[in-house]
């Protein structure tokens, strides 16, 4: 028996670039968080702390920085550009993988014109991008993380079995609140970035919005679904969503009902901790698994 | 000499109520964050454990959810009526500061219409309202939080004086970005709350733009004095203003320049700390201050 | 009627500077994160965006780096060097606030010994210092924030009043959990600074532990009558204690007791929102009020 | 092609349990968030709404609460007995996953003596543990996260490449922090689950500290194999160690220097971001890989 070194990875993590256009008196720009990581024979850095491998994590950064002066059209090309670089860099690294947030910015309206050169950020979701090449490999998700959704009505929950322990009564009507983080991968690489994340972030919505729910399970797998059958360049989709729990208040200790079908607001608390998580994966069964993408890659 | 009890408060933070009015099909609904906290004579608390004159935070909870129960047509007509019962609730409360948060959520848009009752969080600033009765008195303090803005250009900073521990260059063409938080004192209660809200909101953000600026004290300045000038309901604007800032990063060690008016993205690094703080008031100088209306109020 | 400027100050924050001691072997460290404020006459870089009274923050900044220079000490006497220094940099400047969190920091012990120049954070609470200095005065709050304490028993609530909307049962055996904020002034200057805080620390600790507490109140001001007492040197002290409440979960569904006097473990479900948040102020009755030491100090 | 369900899985996050043993008058308490996921065939629940295999969320949260009042000897005793209850609650389940921190208590000191009821929460790290059933196998992974540790020396860096991008300048002398988050898999079961963390944690710590340091990466893997070596029940520790930098504050500007070995303090800058990241795995070769034991573990 032997202590060995097992998996391993390092880089540079939270790299904060602004990329201005200012091209035009028209500027815009891109907000990005990257972080970088390196794999391949670091084994002599981990047992005898040489460093002859070991293409450091500020020139990482630094390359981030630099790369950027080219202009970034999307988080998906800027991440293919650098974990390309990155994986090239010597004979020794076998792979690389770029994580990006993207935030974004919309111009601030001034008279009914939007402007030239303000902007306020624009709230709710973050837009992501992972690209892995491992070896001749390359992989490509996109993503996003905390869109936060509710439905007011159109959300049921029964028919479960009920165990020693289940005490929840059925309903069939309810409050369904959620945070998506959805992640997506593209087989190929020819794929209009911006336009696509638009177009699958807009169906996300739409469907979650559009499908009566009788479980969370069941709109998570609709949304998948939808994702896969109306965007061809996508070939798997994971989903973690939280049920964030809203409990119908009960007021009838003051002499109030809260009915949801009466006059007057109904009245829900939103609680915090803790909360139902739904975690699921939706997939085409003709498309090969794709481990190397995921690796890493929190949800 | 004795030791005595000074100033206190007490009450129950961050009730999280949504109110949803499901009268027709379309549904809307309120998403608040109540904090309540009474002033009075609570000396018996505090010296013996008597707890005679402590009117339970639960029940101030309870206030909360009940009062809901009737609707919520805006943070500030909520916050109103919660003070003032709390203020009256016994004759050893002198007072009572309802502060609020409220959460937006925007229809979700399903084949080019808004959905009855599917919601996406807004994302970006808060609302908030802080709500004071203090005897006879009331206050009504408005206000947003966390609206982050951010311009390309038209913001330069010179003229400064140089002592021994300054090495800050001087610059006629930088990033100005930074999160306002702003607070805003009404007189009258009379006011169309939601309406003025959105008002003032939009001069904050289209000063902030318009503004050519020589120091963030003057957008800030510029920002409050908009405000005040478009809105005679308001008599006072506090507000803070953290300089988010961005560095124009050196490429030079690269090969590469990083100039403002070439061609080519300019890249800047966006740092987290240190920050500059600003802060500031703009007020009408015929109007009495109102020290109740801002104790206990951050920023 | 005009608009005028109100209060306002400005100045860097979040400076997070680390001085070491490496004079001997056994090197010693200080962590903090310092935030200063001037005060003055700022008006022209308010209306005119003038910035000759400006010292910027930038060279806040550096005074803060150049200052530790010469070793840190306390926190306190750090926050007074640096506030009278900045207090007195320009005649326009008419004070300065110098606020600072201190990261405690452990020798690691390896083979039983404290090691020279290895060590841990120290969790739990951040020691806070305030300094300001207004014209020829000059304030001391030292203080303490995020103390997380809990008893098991040893705590009452009842005989407060019922009203439409108290539900809460009465108790004579629940969990009083807290996590304290404290601020303490001192009069005077010649002040044993890391002794007198540690001292007051523990007369919290010992104070919150020795207490039958009857309410969260009694609790408070049992613990900042205590510090008056033990600690001549400190005038007044200021709390903010919110109720972290620990409920006894009802398992009666499950066929099973929740008895706090039978065998087996009290089961409790730790909530995070709401929570009670209690305030307030002991002082001595001889001592002047100080507002300017407490300006813009949250809590 | 069809589109199809991938990987799943279900529970509810985040139930913070707190068990006190009052069984005789020196109180004890466990205080932990445990979080429940299910494994199994919930197909009909995604593509049919219908959930007569979904044992509820809530059900899975009211097993925590009732298995808490038998008592915690340990999170991963703990964690065992919910993990085979859930995995074992029907047919169609075929495992399960529960993940646990556990946050410390002290007991306060009253007049030098340990108080029987009263404590402050330890601070610094939290210690972890997750166990899965799947099938039948059991595998129990414990952990810490955030033990955050510094060097004032002992760690050196260079011999690293230097690319285009490269301009980091080598140092034989730096400050070396980071927030350890550390997890290590068991193979059998009959472990002293509390002694053992207690001892790897002491390894942990006497490593870092002991090492002196030629690479992160270095550290990181002598921190694994002192674990390897020093305790037999583990046979596989991975670990990710940011960089927290601290980079020594460059004062000439100021006509001071800022030498290591001169007379005053050192002076640095905390850094928040970017940062390193290394991570990696060290492990027994002669012992089979376990990855279901670290599905969705994050690390």
């Amino acid at each position: 028996m032997a202590i060995v070194l097992g998996p391993n990875q390092y880089g540079k993590a939270e790299v904060r670039v602004v990329a201005v256009d200012r091209s035009t008196a028209r500027h815009s720009l891109v907000d990005l968080n990257v972080s970088s990581a390196l794999r391949g024979d670091f084994a002599a850095a981990h047992t005898a702390g040489d460093n002859a491998h070991v293409l450091t994590t500020d020139a990482q950064k630094n390359t981030v920085f630099a790369f950027a002066r080219d202009g970034i059209s999307s988080p998906e090309e800027f991440g293919l550009r650098l974990a390309r670089h990155l994986a090239g860099s010597y004979e020794w690294v076998t792979g690389a993988r770029v994580a990006i947030e993207s935030y974004g910015w919309d111009r601030i309206t001034v008279g009914g014109a939007p402007h030239d050169h303000a902007f306020s950020r624009t709230g709710g979701d973050v837009r992501t991008a992972v690209v892995t090449v491992d070896g001749a490999d390359v992989h490509v998700l996109a993503g996003l993380g905390d869109l936060v959704v509710l439905k007011t009505t159109g959300s049921e929950f029964w028919g479960f079995p009920r165990d020693r322990y289940t005490t929840l009564p059925e309903t069939t009507d309810r409050i369904l609140a959620t945070a998506v983080t959805a992640r997506w991968r593209y087989t190929g690489l020819d794929v209009d970035w911006n336009a696509t994340h638009d177009a699958v972030r807009t169906t996300l919505l739409e469907t979650f919005a559009a499908t009566h729910s009788l479980a969370l399970q069941q709109t998570l797998y609709a949304m998948g679904e939808a994702v896969l059958e109306q965007h061809a360049d996508v070939v798997e989709v994971r989903m973690s969503m939280p049920n964030r729990h809203h409990f119908l208040q009960d007021l009838s200790a003051f002499g109030l009902d809260n009915d949801l079908n009466g006059p007057g607001a109904v009245v829900y608390h939103a609680d915090d901790r803790p909360y139902g998580l739904i975690e699921g994966t939706v997939l085409r069964d003709d498309v090969p698994a794709a481990p190397a993408a995921w690796l890493s890659t929190p949800g």
